[in-house]
């Protein structure tokens, strides 16, 4: 059974750091492989950065089904293009925030969202409300660091820890969720400061999908997830008509 | 002043529809044009088709900014692409969905939205609550037409209507809220016939941004929408990058 | 086209205010009107006051239809009498709170009210809520002042603005929503102090309300905003009766 | 210990109904008083009645308040002027929608609503949202008589009957919440045929207001129930300023 | 008429507090009698006691059945097995927190609720959310003193007081609900001190269980409230089958 | 590692299918056993039930403990005692109701549930307003089949398919979660014959356990889910007390 793991940005090495964490829900008969995304944006840090990834997921999305995978996690914490991906794939499909927040949700009474950009905490908070955890969730918090900056800088552990920090004394939040893919190789270290788990949505989301896909469970293809009707496309996106 | 009407599919035929109700918000003054993405798909019928019209859609508000277009809309019931755009645009975005959800909620109790195949209620559906109006929508219904055959099915109208009716009737919406763009061309038709007010987004979302930008108001330039940071892109969407 | 905006104080100088910013809104075919309640509170700053504004309010809708006006504007932050206000009129009713939060609400992704008095504070909380907005309202915040301070007192527009970067700093909100007709005045200069938009509801709704009654939209006048019901009034109001 | 019950429409003969309900909840010590408001319609069945039955229902509280009331119940079921009275009074104010609503939700797992005109339906289900009470409000359901035909024709307590029997039967209800004052009379028959508990918000709003002024319980006098701030009112009610 | 009211622990010094404080609703004609739980944990500070103290409730409803009992109040703001208690009961059963959020929400805008451990917090705030009263609570405060401690405690009532104070200025409270039955005997300084109501369960509890009882009305016997159906039991709890 | 699923009433029979479908979950280096309570009721289907199930449930995750279980199920669809076990318990606890509703989120738009008696409809409602899940419940149905009769009753299957049928056309679900543990062997038929997922929660719930364990998280050992404070019990409790 393959699960494959989709970067949507187009920065290899954090395809490799993605891949690190997914791998720790691998296991005999779980196969699991990061892949990364062939168009778009090197970081997704806006609403463009999100908007423009998407056609890179749903190329992965589809390479994927002629390969025969099994699910599918999309690593981003925007959780972009899921609905679309469950049209198009048998199997299920997770965003890492989805994920993330739910696995919170079970393993403390009120988690915090820590992330990356200021800008990006209106898009963590709108998936908070889309996934009806608005009572369990205390705060979005962000480090104000740049998705890149993550692996480059060497300030950016201390950075994280210190809003993590934050998150759990002044806001009383139990539970830490990563609102970022490039920080799950600090989830560990994290999670020892704190005290508290701390979540790192790649893992959890690539477990959860090796679950549901385990016991045979599929996107349901009847209404609202059914194969996208056929049609033309045109201009630089003929590729994805039929 | 250049208001832009964005028809984020690739059908001529229905930009000319869309352009036509668009116009009756036109005044002296305010110029509203009307144009057709370059790239994507010929109707938007899923959210593959939703996720693939937005890159198309960016492209037109990036002419638009060099156009110096005062604002846009974006005429695709499933508001595709807002957040984005309104981070390219400094004028005021808004889709139809938006615009004519919140007309409704001014002018009655409690509407319902018509649209054409049943698989895009549920997107319809994200939207209500996703604008706050859930306590007063009344259902989202689906005449089961495919988008083009609006134009080209002489039955067509005959079985928007049907659906109004219900919704009036045994739902008890006192207006009613056309779910897709290519419907605008019915609204008139309909409400006399209804004896309610029925809503096209196109008309009121174009009036909408007009009144907006007259004013001199202009989308946030500080946070969430302020313009998204330069970077590379690469493979097919290199062109979208900076 | 004439739009009569109601100012539902007594107070003229008052409406001498609003009437300036409406005329920002009038434009070649739209008369722009601001009308004095001639009944009722000096200015409303309780639910008391804000309750006895609603007869006044009902007098000059009942006034306007006489007068052929198209559509109205409720120049009070409390949205005070709108739906009775929507049973008798027959053109489109807009309360400025209604029109400046959700033109807010589609300008930054998260807006912040200003207001007068503290004591006002929860009705305007309790309309973000009937609006459908909590999730995009920041704070609600209030000056201080009695509303005819705003005029009177030369430390008023300091004040106003202390708030307002209170909440645009420390409460996150990249859009202000000016909480009182009163404060119309301050709108411009507050926005270029802070970078941000700020909205003053009078102006917004009469272009609404112009852009909805341009279309040919009225009031639904079926169920709920139905004409009331004929009967007899007795004393004091007995002249509100039929 | 005074409760002062206000009838807020003009007819002595629904004040009689309503102080029969009322006496109910009379004991030793707890004397209750049914007053006919003596301004405004002469019921209420639309936004523009009870908008004009407020100023009546105010007067009746400040008289209340030279009497020594101890408490007053609101007796319209769309709650009129509550907040209002709360800034008059010095005792508990209950409207009879909030208290009837209440109870239900203690007696079952969820109430549906009966009501008169189906043109008052919207304003209840916008009560119970106020309430916080939706998802144990299984329907209102209206048996479209006029307020005053409730009493005038015989067929009026079949077609109450038949409402509250579809919404136990066909909506699950398994508590009935009278929508009307003057359904009072009705409820121990209703509730006798039905099997379920029947409730008449007078009785209820009487008795739970006693509770409260019981044990010496008042609103809140900080903030926003604060006595109003004195001004000048002009024109017809000038009367009510200071 | 008796009300029974039940201390869910074992602690009898606790069960005279709240028998003083439920006295306060007792009147010719209606017997208030405070019991204790005869299994279960000494106090109840986690879900894990609260959990355990829901056998030694049902056992006193079911004796007070037998005693013909017209309703009860238990009193532990964690509001255990409230539903079991009502399919097990004829008579009214409020929980003390279900009655105290309920009263503050008519007595004023917005309340707080001050509790004692910081752990309880949580359950407190879920309340809050089943009840519909999230926009009018503004704050969930804990002394974090332990439930027993506040009767030998002698800093008790200072940190209570103190926590109260911090509701009323910094969350902007214009109510306090006490959020322990065992804090019943300080709601009358907190009041006097404070200068706006607090308010303790079990006494407004009992008056509302009283005034419920007092008009004949009971849990409804139809649906989810019907009496559970028979059947045996084992082990340590065979005593509860039948 | 060892899962252990608490079939918290006390039929071992229904205990041998929870353990069938329990096993789909397991894998080399993941044991699921699956027990029955030692006291409580044979079956589970009124509030009265549930609440005397949870001091069985406590008493196997205390068990459990003791064995070095990795993860707790607790498998009745009214998700019984979980708070309390997520004190008790250092892994992971999850109710079936929980795990069966998340996963139907993740595979289609909206699911409905089919539960047993008509009774037990409210607590399922409850838990899908508790997890956040109301936008995307279609319904709640019920066969109105007690819980034993699943097994013993040939007629049952055929009754549980025609719900869900009905929830799947007339309600419009296209994920069916099946609403008792009783059901579980029947899901893979009604998967095959409706053509939609059909989610039975013990084994996704055996499987997310396995998952989140699997990973090293456990329950937040601070704040709320903190063991629960020593303390004496008394009465035919005090095992439980320390």
């Amino acid at each position: 059974m393959l699960i494959r793991v989709i970067n949507p940005n187009t920065t290899v090495a954090m395809t490799t750091l993605i891949d690190k964490s997914a791998q720790l829900a691998a296991r005999p008969g779980v196969l699991v492989e990061a892949v990364t995304s062939e168009m778009g944006p090197a970081s997704i840090e806006s609403h463009y950065d999100e908007a423009l990834s998407v056609p890179g997921i749903l190329a992965e999305i589809a390479a994927g089904e002629e390969d025969g995978a099994a699910g599918y996690v999309i690593a981003c914490f925007g959780d972009p293009g899921v609905d679309a991906a469950r049209e198009l794939a048998a199997g299920p499909v997770l965003g890492i925030a989805e994920a993330a927040m739910r696995a919170a949700s079970c393993l403390g009474r009120a988690f915090s969202v820590v992330t990356t950009l200021d800008r990006t905490r209106g898009r963590a908070a709108e998936l908070v409300d889309r996934y009806g955890l608005r009572p369990v969730c205390r705060s979005v918090r962000a480090c104000d660091l740049p998705v890149l900056a993550l692996d480059s800088d060497p300030g950016a552990p201390a950075r994280v820890l210190a809003e993590c920090r934050a998150a759990r004394d002044a806001d009383g939040a139990d539970v830490i969720v990563l609102g970022c893919a490039g920080m799950a190789d600090l989830c560990a270290a994290l999670s020892a400061d704190l005290g508290i788990p701390v979540i790192d949505g790649v893992s959890v989301a690539t477990a959860a999908v090796a679950g549901l896909a385990g016991l045979g469970l599929r996107s349901s293809g009847r209404g609202e997830y059914a194969p996208p009707p056929r049609k033309p496309y045109t201009g630089l996106l003929h590729g994805f008509g039929s």
